[in-house]
């Protein structure tokens, strides 16, 4: 009686919800404690303490009515002017209010820039290894997701592959930086490269490709490493950005999107996606948290405690023998499986008592995903059950 | 650039746009106490003084990461227990928490419905006068409404005409009240007989029709008026709730749909919705707000404050010769335009300084909606422009 699609979902979904219970099962057997799960993107980095005071002053101070109100559906005006000035100083770029749509995270914000763009049939270009769920985003506006094959190197994205993939059923690419879930950063030469090719495409097929930037990590990023801010580089490009990784607050749903001035159909584009975000059933982004964010434009969750555990677990796994990439940002791993199937050794790890995602949902099997946004101590008990693996898998061969 | 369905979006928009600029150019001419806006469903009753009790409570007692994090899509397992304990102490029903899918306001979870739902071509059936967010939630599915033609004697929705449009495209059928945009509550005898109708359908058919009751007003119904709880007459019933109104957080997008047992295709229901929660990007129901609102539970706006403003204008309005229904719930009124073209009179109104929407925004041609959640000294300025649109109306006659 459901829908056609909505059963394909819940037929897909049973294998997610079989290894979320496979971790209860292990659960109720060892004990929570003895459960290593590096399954799941959920910050255990505390929101900041600015975040806490922000809200007590808002409420204590403001009028119910200036709070919890309906606003435009972009948001606060001078909320946007905030985050837009915010940009502005930290980037050299020279945004306004009209610039920013405030989302419900960056999942409300892409489906928000999808819903804006995408006609049936319309294709959109990712990079593998990809966020599982733009498949999904994708499919709810009946576009297809076009995968450009992952380049195993050093997982910057596969640029040799990408440009005979661009036709003219292309209307957007969509990247993700510092990126989920091998903690890569896009370096600088990739994005001249990527805006380059785009260009020339644009200019062969006399189309507009536009370029979205999906960004929940940018400021999980370690060793200084620069993460390139994309709109510089390209003019026809929309950023996503979500508060949930940055003020660890991803259940308040809260987030932006920046449409810069020069894009194409700009002005077309913001009154769509500002009705997009009404039709869709957002309406607004959450108010209070609108307002808190404003306040906390310069708080920072505590990037230290993701930089502990990336430094345990990336020491040991390669001590161990594990191939992997060093993250320069996010807090996920992406590591060689030991085995080639990746789902095979994440079966083989639940007998370490270790849950993992095989590389396969995010389109780039033989690897798996570890998010170390844990315990120091779950990696540190865990790290023998790592060992063992590989170990394990050596004798295997 | 944008897509085909959001460029017709962003022409109809216009229209709507126009007004409030109309507005905003009024309130410059003659200062923004001098415009008498009816326009807008914006609460002006204030949140209760429980929510920013709860608010301070909850970020001064619990950590963040319980407050902030990520949870189940569906929402806090204890948060919807409370909320199905609730529902069952106040209409003796029989829900627990795996009835319960927390929301991003009414809209976001009439979104999750039509997605868990439609197929592209299904029919959703609705009785004019109705909200017209509705034609646009059953496009983003690629689903049809099928409106039925309004019922003007008394506004209950018109049975003779209702069973006829039933076929086996009707995959829902969707009612709001208390209405908008009448302010009228559909009787215990009108839910009896659209149970009826859509029970003998459903045989006849041999298909399952989902009744989808639309309820932000529910708790703003005056004079001990009973609003019946739709699935205790019709098992294949959802409910659509927010707290927009109830608690005045129209901003905060807190809201849930009840799911019961009994209706057909049950455990796939539940599933799909939790993942078109995801899916969608509303990812979940703001989590600081579900706490809150669990706290809240018996909380009520100032319902008195609605109530003397529907007085102090019904009366007058009929005192002046105006025809219309007194509301018995939500804080519209529908009012007869003193001339045929609700748009004419509309225009006309805008001479007083006075804001209305047209009824032929909800389907119902002929009439206009004032809705009086506004001050009650704007209503009492309004008063002499009311006064003198219907003298002029009769002066044209």
């Amino acid at each position: 009686m459901i829908s056609n699609k909505m059963m394909e979902q819940v037929s897909k979904s049973s294998v997610i919800r079989a290894m979320f219970e496979e971790g209860n099962r292990l659960a109720k057997l060892y004990g929570r404690e003895n459960v290593y799960d590096f399954s799941l993107g959920n910050p255990n980095v505390e929101a900041p303490e600015e975040v806490k005071k922000a809200i007590i002053e808002i409420v204590q101070q403001e009028k119910p009515g200036a709070i919890h109100s309906y606003m435009n559906n972009s948001g606060y005006e001078d909320v946007r002017e905030a985050v837009a000035q915010h940009l502005n100083k930290k980037f050299g770029t020279a945004f306004n209010a009209h610039n920013i749509l405030m989302t419900v995270g960056a999942a409300g914000g892409l489906n928000v820039v999808f819903k804006t763009l995408l006609n049936p049939g319309d294709e959109v270009i990712t990079f593998a290894p990809f966020f599982g769920e733009y498949n999904s985003y994708a499919s709810n506006y009946d576009a297809k997701l076009v995968v450009v094959p992952p380049n195993t190197v050093d997982f910057q994205p596969n640029l040799e592959a990408f440009g005979s993939m661009i036709t003219e059923k292309t209307k957007a690419v969509i990247v993700n930086s510092p990126n989920n879930p091998t903690g890569v950063v896009y370096s600088e030469a990739t994005i001249l490269k990527l805006a380059q090719i785009l260009s020339e495409k644009q200019k062969a097929l006399g189309t507009n490709i536009y370029l979205i930037s999906d960004e929940p990590y940018r400021e999980l990023a370690y060793d200084g490493v620069e993460v390139p801010y994309l709109t510089k580089y390209y003019a026809n490009t929309i950023v996503g950005y979500s508060y949930s990784k940055s003020l660890s607050l991803p259940g308040e749903r809260i987030g932006y999107l920046v449409m810069p001035s020069e894009m194409a159909d700009f002005e077309n584009f913001v009154s769509a996606a500002n009705i997009a975000n009404r039709i869709l059933g957002f309406v607004n982004a959450p108010s209070l948290f609108q307002r808190v964010i404003a306040k906390c434009l310069d708080a920072q969750v505590d990037l230290e405690g993701y930089n502990r555990n990336r430094e345990l677990l990336y020491n040991n796994l390669k001590a161990f023998g594990y191939e992997c990439i060093k993250p320069e940002g996010a807090f996920y791993m992406f590591v060689k499986a030991p085995v080639e199937d990746d789902k095979a050794f994440a079966e083989m790890a639940k007998s370490k008592n270790i849950l993992l995602v095989p590389g396969s949902a995010f389109g780039c099997p033989g690897y798996v995903r570890i998010a170390y946004c844990v315990a120091y101590s779950t990696i540190e008990n865990a790290l023998p059950g790592f060992k063992a693996l590989i170990e394990e898998c050596q004798g295997l061969a």
